[in-house]
């Protein structure tokens, strides 16, 4: 999972298996309360202080209870410890619905003795059904249970964590970085869900950041802003924005290690960002029935708002990624959806090549080896490369392939 | 195809199963070239008398070459025939692909008499491969060979045209109103050509209006503008815009009846927006791989502009689309469509209701029965219609559903 990273790795930082609880002062759990039948279906974030907290939250207009609640732990800038159940969004849910997200706030800060200020809560799952409060109960009970366990495990209950989260993800997306920075070593972990309903802007899409880093809140709000633009917010599966998004990301300082010089920034900034992005690439590849991950890097652009802008509609043409599965190299369909968006440009200037082989040259379409092409298609990443030779500006945005699979799931089961 | 449409019969107006060559003075063709293996492939419109033309084309970047070619046609204002070609968009195909365009323009003004400026040419099909010009001189021959045929009869003829611009069409769409103006009656005909790469703004959608209305170039050029904002700009099959959209509409003069007081105006105005809804619902239902009309109808909306982006956005979002297919009455999906763009609006003044069953009522969700709303998502047509409790604007969008079929359509064959 963590190996196509590897080649990340830069002087200073270094990626490896880790997840949420691998940052120091942070602990994490997974329980099963009983929304869901029998897969694990809530998650407990715990830091050992209160820590400073930056968040992204959905701009959809019906934004789920939970939300609401966690915006104004965001923006009071301290948490300590977060709630999350799948199997349930708690999204158009009405009064009731922020009555039960505020109780599972309450209920978690009385388990842990901490003001219920400082506690996030999320949700995801189907929209519209109130929450089952004597499973979140039984759940919260069960996470608490396991903070005092003797036998904890970062690497085990993190990953529990990472699982209770999921919905219709066939995998776990975790992930952890190391960063030297001037004063020592500091470590960011990330936990994420994706999945359906997965589009710019925060569509069901949560992501969790740790890191025992010491940095001010201005500074992590800036930096998980610029991060989260180029990485979440880069993903599609189905172009559909949720009621339920959030980004959130702690800093505890632990370490010890303060984010302190431009440099210590701009390399803690890079490493947060790179960590960002393969959680998206994780989020794309295990997309709705998907079989390919799909990349789209658009380059030579005037600006990167340009080219992130048609990298993106690409990556989330229904057209584009039917083709990818089918292993057709319909380049066709990439220069119309990119010409669909964003600023004009002249095609015969317009250069195309999907995994490295040239498909357009300069306005005209080349007479490839369709057997070549195939067979490339048949690598689990697909890249369609553009260089629209305008000017010095790139972006990347990532999506799936669409299957038959992907509307059984969403045809046939209630999500 | 056409009863749904005789609820619109009001006083004044008839709709009736005719097409593009029921309106005096205008002929159709359909004819055999080649491009494709069987299926008919070319069209050719002709009016007795240069007609004034009105012209809506895609928005697109990677704009077709027949368009460039037709858009002056419009500019200029003035225009007698029409050629089309099925199999092959001519488009991203270079200075190529503009002198094969210029070709069929020539050809057919040679054939038929006229001046080439008087000639439009419209493309559908596969992007990015040069037309097989031999194929498209036959089909011109052939079409201009029916024209002195004494045995041509409007009916055939006009099904025949309608026939050869499809692609993955299913059927064939025409409709006819005739209106009773001041002066006399007047007719309109409609062909049209939808599903794949449907879409807002134009996507792969070729729409031809012809009327025997005496009406003045800007006079119709608002008719048709506003017509096709409320029409074909509200209909999305996969949210993909193409290359090659455009809507034509020549207006020929030769039931002698002019389009003058206000009343005729208004009168022959709204007949060809009816018509244009037709045609746009004909194209929706004719969707890919579609067993569903999907119908979402925003009301109480502050503005006809915020409404209709959110109908548009319920109507192409593939988690709505594929939750109609497996007839699950999910409110939840549409809720978080209209929720993602244009105003914001309070959950709690928000009604829906789904073929007339209330699911949602002021923000809170409905204990329906969920074998009821089952059941009436088994008739052809869904219909979400949504009460926002805002204002007094409304707007309607057509889409269709998600199914395994358009996934195979789309992935396994070259479009």
């Amino acid at each position: 999972m963590y190996q196509s990273s590897k080649a990340l790795d830069t002087e200073g930082m270094m990626f490896h298996p880790g997840n949420i609880a691998t940052p120091k002062g942070f602990q994490a759990f997974g329980a099963h309360g009983g929304i869901r039948r029998r897969r694990l279906d809530m998650a407990l974030i715990w830091s050992e202080r209160p820590a400073v907290v930056s968040g992204l939250f959905t701009t959809n207009f019906a934004k789920a209870a939970p939300l609401i609640l966690t915006e104004q732990v965001v923006r009071r800038g301290r948490s300590q410890a977060a709630v999350i159940n799948s199997g349930n969004a708690n999204a158009l849910t009405g009064a009731q619905g922020l009555a039960d997200a505020e109780a599972m706030q309450r209920m978690v800060a009385h388990e842990t003795r901490i003001a219920p200020e400082l506690v996030a809560v999320a949700s995801t799952g189907v929209i519209g059904v109130p929450l089952p409060m004597d499973a979140i109960k039984r759940g919260i009970r069960e996470l608490v249970g396991q903070w005092a366990d003797p036998h904890y495990r970062e690497d085990v209950a993190g990953v529990n964590a990472s699982q209770a989260i999921l919905t219709t993800d066939t995998t776990a997306k975790t992930l952890a970085v190391r960063v030297s920075l001037a004063g020592g070593p500091v470590s960011i972990g990330l936990m994420a869900k994706g999945s359906g309903m997965i589009h710019p802007q925060m569509a069901t899409m949560l992501g969790f950041f740790t890191t025992d880093a010491d940095i001010e809140k201005e500074r992590l709000d800036a930096i998980v802003r610029q991060a989260v633009d180029r990485s979440f917010h880069r993903v599609s599966v189905d172009g559909d924005p949720s009621t339920n998004d959030m980004v959130l990301c702690w800093a505890n300082g632990a370490s010890g290690v303060a984010v302190k010089t431009p440099e210590d920034e701009a390399l803690f900034a890079k490493a947060l960002t790179l960590l960002a992005q393969e959680g998206a690439r994780m989020v794309a590849r295990d997309g709705e029935g998907a079989t390919h991950l799909l990349t789209i890097r658009i380059g030579s652009a005037r600006t990167e708002h340009d080219a992130a802008q048609k990298a993106r509609t690409a990556a989330r043409s229904a057209l584009v990624k039917a083709a990818v599965y089918g292993r057709d190299a319909n380049w066709g369909r990439v220069m119309a959806a990119i010409g669909s968006v964003g600023d004009a440009f002249d095609a015969d200037r317009v250069t195309l090549r999907m995994n490295g082989l040239l498909l357009f040259d300069h306005g005209r379409p080349v007479d490839f080896d369709e057997e070549r092409a195939r067979a490339l298609m048949g690598e689990p990443e697909v890249v369609f490369e553009v260089d629209l030779g305008q000017g010095d500006a790139e972006a990347e945005a990532w999506g799936c392939d669409l299957t038959e699979r992907y509307v059984e799931i969403n045809a046939h089961y209630r999500t």
